[in-house]
């Protein structure tokens, strides 16, 4: 069993890790962080793992991390990683970094948009891109992996395999739209997370500003080999959990594929993916289908009229869209079955 | 007081008619009619007017009808307008039809996304497109008004100024992207409206094939003046009722706006609506905010870095999405104050 | 017009006098008043009524508000209307107060379970307790009602018929339970009404030590002619608005009536009333057949085995179980229709 | 590896057989059977379990299953168990029954509740009532266990500790109220369960006559050593899964135990329970902690005015309340870890 540490447990994201890890065959949770519930048992926070976990939170003291952890989480928020990270590599701790911090690749584009410079930026050359479907091999050797946003794992699985065969007209600019759960914006008491503003409602927000958008950005131009500009405009939603992204994309009038063929695209390019599944042609997906799971479904569908592609896909945002795939990277880098300890199937009802 | 009737009075679109006309100071409700449900009391089917109504549902029967109400409303399902329409108004009534029947100019439009003969082209011609945001001085001397569906009408207010003032780049299509509460599915009982099938899950549905799509392809091409290429994507989510359109509009390259004067163009060409009013400056609305109410809330934002104008549009797909824009229709077909009996406001909480 | 003031404007309760007093035929909405966001315009706070209002929030000074309002509705925490309540009937104003400093008859009670003593026991004596159900006279010469709790209420309506009739066994406590909708605990945002801690779950809370309690048992005392014991258990549920109380009384051995005259108890003892109906033999009402309208509906059942009537009551907790029932007392006050302003239907879909 | 069948394997409570049986240690999910869905693979019906299993859907034949199966799952209409079980205990299978045929011991109480004859006497006395909480031993040697009803799971954990205690007044009926979520209504499509008809409203349903009535009154009478007279008074509230009982049990007049002993007399008869669990004293559980679990959390607080205690209990429906509690069962039977397969944490969020 690899020893494993989670700092920053008590948030959504850390309650997460630690639920998996908790029923992991690979590894042991030994260690939860958190400054603010230091001291206290972590039953006590989270009184469903009564009988699973004896541990009690702690401060997250690099020293005693790197003395009993293998791999450690960071379930923090953006720049607290900058700091964290380089110690823990450096006192040979792997990292699976949730927060923003090394995701970005170009560090002016972080700086953009975060508004605070990259303290980093060797660490951050060095860090692979965690998401799987794109990244295996790499994320297999990295000592430090940047677990992508929930947002972009969505928008990019969708996106991907059409910017892949080169068959997207990117002369406008993509729209992306999507549309999340609450618990996506943490669980700190406010006015836009109250029962009485959320049930029985939806709306757009962050239009041109929320801070995923250059990371899909990235995973766009990567794939299509060529910069790719996008609009971005997340939506909130009745749900506790649960992400679709909708992506639009026009074809290139050289592309004259059929319905078929495209839908081949799609489903030839995650035929062999343990997380991600493709839904037959035109077939939606509902973000039901993979709440408790660390699946993305995709579901693709042409719109002939316009020789457009609709893709959309569905994730857990707390799971694929976070914990979860964060544990799928941790899996690769340790050589085990790269969804160990992911195999729940989504309740559904 | 104008004698008005209901035709297909009990699916939620009928319910909604009559319980506004129910209040209305001008029109008295003096009618209603279902075949299904012909000679029980409304009362029984719609417990929620006890006290308020004693009318007993009849079979629609154009010569009662006729002999009973100077305006009629008919809650009918496509094709049975074809029919019941220009009895109707042979027989001197003026109707408001929420069919999907006379939205459509071109009968060959309508016949390629509903699969049936328009048979009634004589009088499509004559019918007026009930938007009153648009066509107020033609619903005013029309007899026939064709009450567009929820989709368009959430759309067309989102898109219409920025299609207007000459801004959008149409060289691609323009992507929208709509949620709607599951009441717009009717009440007919199926998986798709079941409880444990629609709380907590999104899921995007007839992309390329909803019949909203042509209806919202016409309304932009008019506010453009040319054609308009449109790929439309609607979702459903956990709301009873509610909508909200999300419509990515890329600016052409001549376009040098700022954000402040984007905006004011929206807030211009609204600001003497009494239906629909634009939000301040990236402020997006919520649907709960119109829920109840015949009002349609507007937020616009720019993407700069894109150049891209997103705006949205929030309504009650019911209200005026639906049986509140009909009402809407017939106050200005009667010269009555536009918004009589609409003035209610959505409760929020 | 009759000119009304609402003091404590910004919460649930407030908002709701707003909504409805805005609307009213009989009383002009003249002042708004919330230590809290005074000096901001109304539609800010709540752009719901933007085109419906144009007052500006003030300080909630006495002197001010007698000069303006001939009654004003007092949407306060408990003990804040102990001191406003006499100063505003010193100065003329006919108050509707909605805390519950002037519910409980005997000023020891307020006190032990309030915590606080009663400094206003004069005004007590004379206060009268606003359900128009068993006070209507006494309330339309009152110059202080005390508008009762949203749980009072409805248990009230539920239990009463039976009371009044002697059936009821009351040797042991009588078991209320209840259900609410998550509004009823206010707006300030807190971990017990996050969308994620709201939504699908169902607990019970404050058993023993919820507040309405002696309020429950008064007035079945007051029906009953002797002192009756309960026993209160309130439950949250994930709703916005509305309100189910559950009612199980044992019948006395004497009691042999069958199912359908005690079922015309309760249709008789409310066949005259404006907001409480009673559905057909044991039908039940659902909350949503009540939200948005001031009606209580009451479903009553006889458990043949146990010879125990269970009776149900559902209103909307902000309307019917506060800010409408306080108009209503208003309305009866000032010799109006007693459901002028009143008679919103729910809109149930 | 024990080989493992459920029959009725495409409703809610095969389903949740499925999902548990599918990741079991010591089953193996060898068949399923289901009328309706007879040849069409598992994965079609329930696509979430794609890559999971291979089975094919069969037609429920007792020669088939023998062969097959050394347990079966019987999830199926009451009636239909009457003529199945007898047929595979007779081949040898062990079975446990998820139907109402053998939950009630005398005969005659089954046929006045579900108005047929009880065809299976014989078998009936050799059945097993399957809450392992009190009837653990025998459950290990029966052929044939009769896996509790949803309410009366929850219903009996929470109050079996009192009545085996000997402290409650039972002269009067005993109230219990409980609100359940909708899959306990099965998935048949009906105005009941219907999006718009159940979020955001509660109601009662069933006073007096629901069919879990005499279950909960033989449990109490069990653990009374007397019959005990009860009101069942169920709810629906808006939730996919999750029930909650609460129970009020008036003391009789000898018992002064204080608040504190009475909270010990529920955590030591729960202190070694591997599924029930007693949270601390007046702290009520909330169903979203268990919803996916197969744990029951329990609730108890003394109403000290009069001297009552109201006890709640938290289940997940489909878990606890049916397939999970079966599976619980099943391990006893066959010697296994009580709680194997059962371990799951709820997300909670």
């Amino acid at each position: 069993m690899i020893s494993a540490g989670v700092v920053g447990a008590t948030g959504y994201t850390g309650l997460e890790l630690v639920r998996i890890l908790l029923d992991h065959p690979n590894f042991s949770l030994s260690m939860v962080t958190s400054t603010q519930d230091a001291g206290v048992p972590l039953t006590e926070v989270h009184p469903q793992f009564l009988g699973r976990s004896d541990l009690v939170i702690e401060e997250p003291q690099v020293d005693r991390i790197a003395s009993i952890c293998d791999v450690v989480f960071l379930a923090v928020p953006h720049t607290a990683a900058l700091d964290l990270a380089p110690q823990l590599i450096h006192a040979g701790v792997k990292v699976v970094d949730l927060s923003a911090d090394y995701r970005l690749a170009d560090p002016e584009v972080y700086e953009a948009w975060y508004g605070v410079s990259h303290t980093s930026p060797t660490l951050l050359d060095a860090a692979v891109y965690g998401l799987p479907e794109v990244n295996r091999s790499l994320i297999a050797q990295a000592n430090l992996v940047a677990s992508p946003g929930c947002y972009p794992t969505a928008a990019q699985l969708a996106g991907i395999p059409a910017f892949e065969a080169g068959i997207v007209n990117t002369d406008a600019p993509i729209a992306i739209t999507a549309i999340s759960g609450i618990s996506g914006a943490g669980k700190k008491p406010s006015a836009n997370n109250l029962y009485c503003n959320v049930a029985e409602s939806v709306q757009a927000y962050g239009v041109g500003t929320h801070r995923h958008t250059p990371e899909i950005a990235q995973g766009y131009a990567r794939a299509a080999g060529h910069e790719v500009r996008v609009v971005f405009t997340p939506h909130l939603a009745p749900l506790k959990r649960g992400l679709l992204a909708t992506v639009v994309l026009p074809l290139i009038e050289e592309c004259t594929l059929s319905a078929q063929e495209l839908f081949e695209i799609y489903s030839n390019r995650y035929q062999n993916e343990p997380s991600t599944y493709v839904l037959p042609y035109a077939t939606m997906p509902r973000t039901d289908q993979v709440v408790g799971s660390n699946r993305a479904l995709v579901g693709v569908s042409l719109d002939e009229r316009s020789r457009t592609l609709v893709a959309t896909s569905a994730i857990d945002n707390l799971v694929k869209g976070s914990g979860g795939q964060s544990i799928q990277c941790a899996n690769i880098m340790f050589g085990f079955n790269e969804v160990a300890g992911l195999d729940a199937v989504s309740m559904v009802v």
